[in-house]
């Protein structure tokens, strides 16, 4: 058992790095440009080469790190295959085995960016105190993650969790990122609200403490405040993100039954009024008595939660 | 290590008990009636009693007993408490702890019914070959199991894989059993499907197949006979069926990602049809590749399937 663990959260803009002793407390930090170019095949020499200056700079012995764990923007299987990252021009190899050989450690961990992200909320963060919880990340879009008694549930193909493609309105005909129709993701996700508060300016006549912004600029946080002070508008766009959350999740809790859904994602800082919002709508969906009654919980690590999951699939 | 298993499908008119050897196979079967009078109490003695009776009969000792499987229908948590059956009279206690005390062994494991017969055909039934399943069983009701690496996915309270009251219509005004409006129960049960065909018999004035047969009762085997000889009717309501089957089959994909969907009950008598409908309408549904193509098998084990796969939880 050595003394460090890195954990590693790649993104398509950055990568997140951090040095962990192993009892799991961050030692240091920091990120590296994620270089697209030529299929994304700099990308985990550039890592292995940023976790080799790092042992230079701290003076740490290869024999000193316990492990690597590392989140991947797309489906990663149970054993740390990639099956294909569009927006890394990856295609279907080990994660695992090529970060073990660049590294020279053997104990290398791979996992889905939410699904890792979700294990880190659930060890340290919002989740912490429950051994199962899902977590649901509003950000650009919708990713998400089920942990289960302290692991990540992959799934066959590693998809499990990606609850942002729930088609929870069949009825739609505008399409998503993803090409299908309805999904949840086109109504709750940060883009989604902005959509809709957009939409609902520039349509209708209606008072809002939101037309004072040039349109353009109404973000989360404008439409939340707006929420929070009782306008109108806001209102109505902040429901049906809540109201098509609040199934998604219904369908979410008769499938796997969770202890706890975890809030995280750039909507989720708008603080307990999203979780009184999505708490409010979940609980007209459930019916069943095991399923009612979930606690809900706003995400805490914020963007460290990534590196905090890759560390804790090491310790397993 | 004993030399016979005990598997036991408790439901709510017989008892179906089975007495297994150490390597799954079954050497004997029965069925006891489910006294539910004084809320159920003499239920879990009257099982002691006929596996004591058993024992006597083949002359086997405690000590050649490796453990008794139960299913039970409600939730139960995955320490064996039952979190009340409704239909049995029973309230919240340990299954495990009170048949363990009344029979001698100490091996005693129980879960959801639905759940347990979901492991039993991923086990011996329609599921083999796939550590990963998704059992769904049309009958009266529609029960959910989740296998996950052949093991039961039982969630927080027992409430795992309650596929059955995931609300795939928002806009319904009827009621389903469970108090909720929009079950896929109330479109994709046997109950539903016959509902809806003699509403459709009653409603309109089309050509049917079905017209010859006292409403009252044409059944599943009718409408999927009618459908297979290309009835417009009888096709009507095989479609909503599907449709609604194939969303919420879409729902439960985006959040477990299996590998395999298991369909049995009632409905799944009707065959190869049954299969091919609801895969078209569930791809319909699924745009992220990683969910797309899944195996659909049917169940194959009819009634036996809470018998196997209550040994196969004492084998684990």
């Amino acid at each position: 058992m050595g003394k460090y663990i890195y954990g590693i959260d790649l993104g398509g803009t950055t990568v997140k790095m951090g040095l962990f002793d192993s009892g799991g407390n961050i030692v240091d930090k920091w990120e590296i440009v994620t270089r697209k170019e030529d299929n994304g095949s700099n990308i985990l020499p550039d890592i292995a080469a940023s976790v080799e200056a790092k042992n230079n700079e701290k003076g740490i012995s290869r024999e000193e790190i316990t492990g690597i764990g590392i989140g991947v923007p797309g489906p990663v299987t149970e054993d740390g295959r990639v099956l294909k990252c569009a927006n890394l021009g990856w295609g279907i190899f080990s994660v695992t085995d090529e970060l073990s050989h660049l590294t020279g450690v053997s104990n290398v961990k791979a996992g889905n960016d939410a699904n890792v992200a979700a294990l880190g909320e659930q060890w340290r963060g919002g989740g912490r105190g429950f051994d199962s919880i899902v977590m649901v990340t509003l950000g650009t879009g919708i990713g998400g993650g089920v942990i289960q008694n302290g692991k990540i549930f992959t799934g066959a193909n590693g998809a499990a969790g990606e609850i942002g493609h729930i088609k929870v309105n069949i009825n739609e005909t505008a399409t998503c990122g993803c090409g299908g129709k309805g999904c949840l993701e086109q109504y709750s996700s940060a883009t989604g609200i902005m959509r809709h508060a957009r939409e609902l300016v520039s349509s209708t006549d209606e008072e809002s403490y939101l037309r004072q912004f040039e349109t353009e600029k109404i973000t989360g946080k404008e439409i939340f405040d707006a929420y929070k002070a009782g306008d109108g508008l806001a209102k109505q766009v902040v429901k049906r993100f809540a109201e098509y959350l609040g199934l998604g999740l219904s369908h979410v809790a008769a499938v796997v039954d969770t202890q706890a859904f975890v809030i995280g994602g750039g909507v989720s800082k708008n603080g307990q009024a999203v979780i009184d919002v999505i708490r409010e709508e979940y609980d007209k969906y459930v019916t069943l008595f095991a399923l009612k009654g979930k606690e809900f919980r706003l995400a805490e690590l914020g963007n460290d939660a990534g590196m905090y999951g890759a560390v804790r699939m090491v310790m397993e």
